[in-house]
């Protein structure tokens, strides 16, 4: 099997870094077309791949107009440019209507992050089964390939768990999910995505898997510090993520939980904003009488997230740390990598959360275009092989390190 | 000379004070009417009187609807009623057109704060001289008794100040004023009058008079800390106000500051807030492309500090550190007060912000009254008589105490 020709929904900051990274692999990957609604922003991607020579042959690089949320109008665009692969890494509000667009169409769907209904903030589990999880039949009928959450976290922690389970581990007790942002963006605040979707995922209740069953608490209850490879000392906060839900059903293993690292100034202004109401989505009157929704007011106070990139210095570090047992002795590992925001601007002119999260999903292309992962059916990153993964991925820029009694050292 | 018969303006906290006080001693002080732009406050504060059953005697307390900007309005009605005495409580923006009205219509004119313009923030001294002082003059020509700042801040730490000049000390080399508010209202975060009025104080410079010179400093720059009788140890910072400008014209002393107490936890929210743009004035526009002041939503999600008065505890203290020289020793003298808001909201229904601003406007009424303070010109507090005022404020229930050398004793 070979697939070819990508089509790539969006044009925010991951998407930006998946089209620099198709540009670079596009002797293997054919035609890169970039849609969103809104065409000028695929066209400033265009613009930043030719500034940095990231085209790897002569070949097509093109933008399209398309709603997301159209279902036919996305069918329609698929087979009018006849791609055989959607990478989709538009708002997660989308993720229904591009994947039934490929099941119709009959081509290779991917994503990054799990698909959220905009009138429910921090929904109870389980997730993938409300959603994308009811299209697995359709997709095994028609032989269609759908790789969900192919980013970092989702996506590379998820590789990372099944290696430990299969190569590390005789049996694993407990994985939990490290994710380290130890960077600067040099402003007195600002969120790394949209205020109005970084802010959703801690506003609410947190869920994880623990002792076989849905735990919840609130965001920020639950406080874990350690000391990280390179980045040093952190402090972490039990939150609720997408890959806890699948890796829940695919892996055998009693508590699987994740961590968001966050400062104390965040966590200051975040708590300062909840508390006095300015996070509400729920619109508040003046004594004007003018109606606005607070939310909407901080974010328009807050800096754009795409402008931090250019300033942004210091790394990101996301990894798996599992502990179980190995030849009768307790055993405990932590699977990362380690990212540079500096070095990622310099390369595709974007900081290290967008890299991250946008890298893997490339690395999943080209084991769908060479038929490694060209499965044709519906699965989560960790029921694929880990291996020819990571080693794409080391390849792309993302090595994979472990660190454990014996010390640290590279795997991939 | 007696006057009788008076006319408040304003509905707010601080005039529901002084309707009070003017009830609980209209024998002396005769016809109590209550005028605002919005009649309905007033009513309230009729109610309220009504209901804490503060009128002494049987005779006039009625509401008017008046706007506090139209002078031949304002005149009209004074005239109409018939007060020989105008107590203005209203916004500090209404200063000049009621002091217009009052000379105008030749009745006496008394306010607890300094005039402020809508457009300008933390304004450059001198302050009085920019506007009241303007209208020495006509109320000297008119024999027109107008007592400008007659709160307790400014109001009772000037007549503290001139106590102090005369009875205490040979030559005085500082006096600072010291306000605290050591309270709690119970919520995670509220402003004790108008949140646009409160915030304005502090975004800007601060001005202060030192070694016969204005400084400037920024807010939150300079910090004191001191053990306070009462209510302990507290933390304030350097502050522009208004007595600062008159003291340092009225008295010989070379340094002239205020001092606000805060927390840290005030302090947070308002550097979170500032920082942000926040509490900016000038509009935003939001992704939705909906035009808004940031600073009317915070006002809009904070509590109204209205309902704040019923659940509040603790005590306030203000006072002036003096220090200079008696019979050639150095000398340190804090004259002060200590109010309690839960005794306050049972005697008036009102905290003790409210209380200590109110109360010294209703002494120097009925100085007036009685023709103690009946000067026929206008001046500050400081510029006339201190004892007869600190003794009145201790009939209406605000003590004075001296803490020296000595120990701690009451003096009026």
């Amino acid at each position: 099997m070979s697939k070819k020709n990508v089509l790539i929904i969006g044009a925010g900051g991951v998407a930006k870094v998946v089209a620099h990274k198709c540009a670079q692999h596009n002797d293997v990957l054919g035609e890169i077309h970039i849609a969103s609604r809104n065409i000028a922003k695929c066209e400033a991607i265009i613009g930043s791949i030719a500034r940095k020579q990231n085209l790897k042959v002569p070949g097509t690089l093109q933008a399209h107009a398309v709603d997301a949320l159209d279902v036919p109008a996305l069918v329609a665009l698929i087979q009018k440019i006849g791609v055989s692969m959607v990478l989709n890494l538009g708002s997660s509000f989308v993720n229904q209507t591009v994947l039934k667009a490929c099941i119709e169409a009959g081509v290779a769907y991917l994503d990054t992050a799990i698909h959220e209904d905009p009138e429910k903030i921090c929904e109870t589990p389980p997730w993938y089964a409300n959603y994308e999880w009811k299209h697995k039949d359709a997709c095994a009928e028609k032989g269609v390939t759908a790789i969900l959450g192919a980013g970092f976290d989702p996506g590379v922690v998820n590789a990372y768990a099944a290696l430990a389970c299969s190569e590390y581990f005789d049996s694993v007790d407990s994985i939990d999910i490290l994710d380290v942002n130890a960077g600067s963006h040099g402003k007195y605040f600002a969120t790394n995505f949209d205020p109005e979707i970084n802010f959703r995922e801690f506003t609410g209740q947190v869920w994880t898997w623990q002792n076989r069953e849905w735990t919840s608490n609130s965001m920020f209850e639950v406080k874990l510090t350690r000391d990280f490879p390179v980045v040093g000392e952190q402090s972490l906060y039990l939150t609720g993520h997408d890959e806890i839900h699948s890796l829940s059903q695919n892996l055998d293993v009693p508590n699987v939980r994740f961590w968001m690292g966050f400062g104390e100034h965040y966590i200051n202004v975040f708590t300062v904003l909840k508390n006095l109401g300015l996070l509400s989505e729920k619109p508040v009157t003046t004594a004007e009488g003018q109606s606005i929704v607070p939310l909407k007011v901080v974010k328009a106070v807050l800096p754009d997230p795409a402008s931090l990139a250019p300033a942004y210095t210091g790394k990101t570090c996301i990894g798996d740390l599992v502990k179980g047992v190995k030849d009768g002795q307790p055993k405990e590992a932590f699977f990362y990598n380690i990212c540079d925001h500096a070095e990622n601007y310099a390369e595709v002119e974007s900081q290290a959360i967008s890299y991250t999260a946008g890298v893997p999903a490339v690395a999943a292309a080209l084991l769908i275009a060479d038929g490694t992962w060209d499965v044709g059916k519906m699965v989560n990153v960790e029921e694929l092989p880990p291996k020819p993964f990571l080693t794409k991925l080391s390849e792309l820029g993302l090595t994979t390190f472990m660190q454990d009694a014996e010390g640290e050292r590279q795997l991939f």
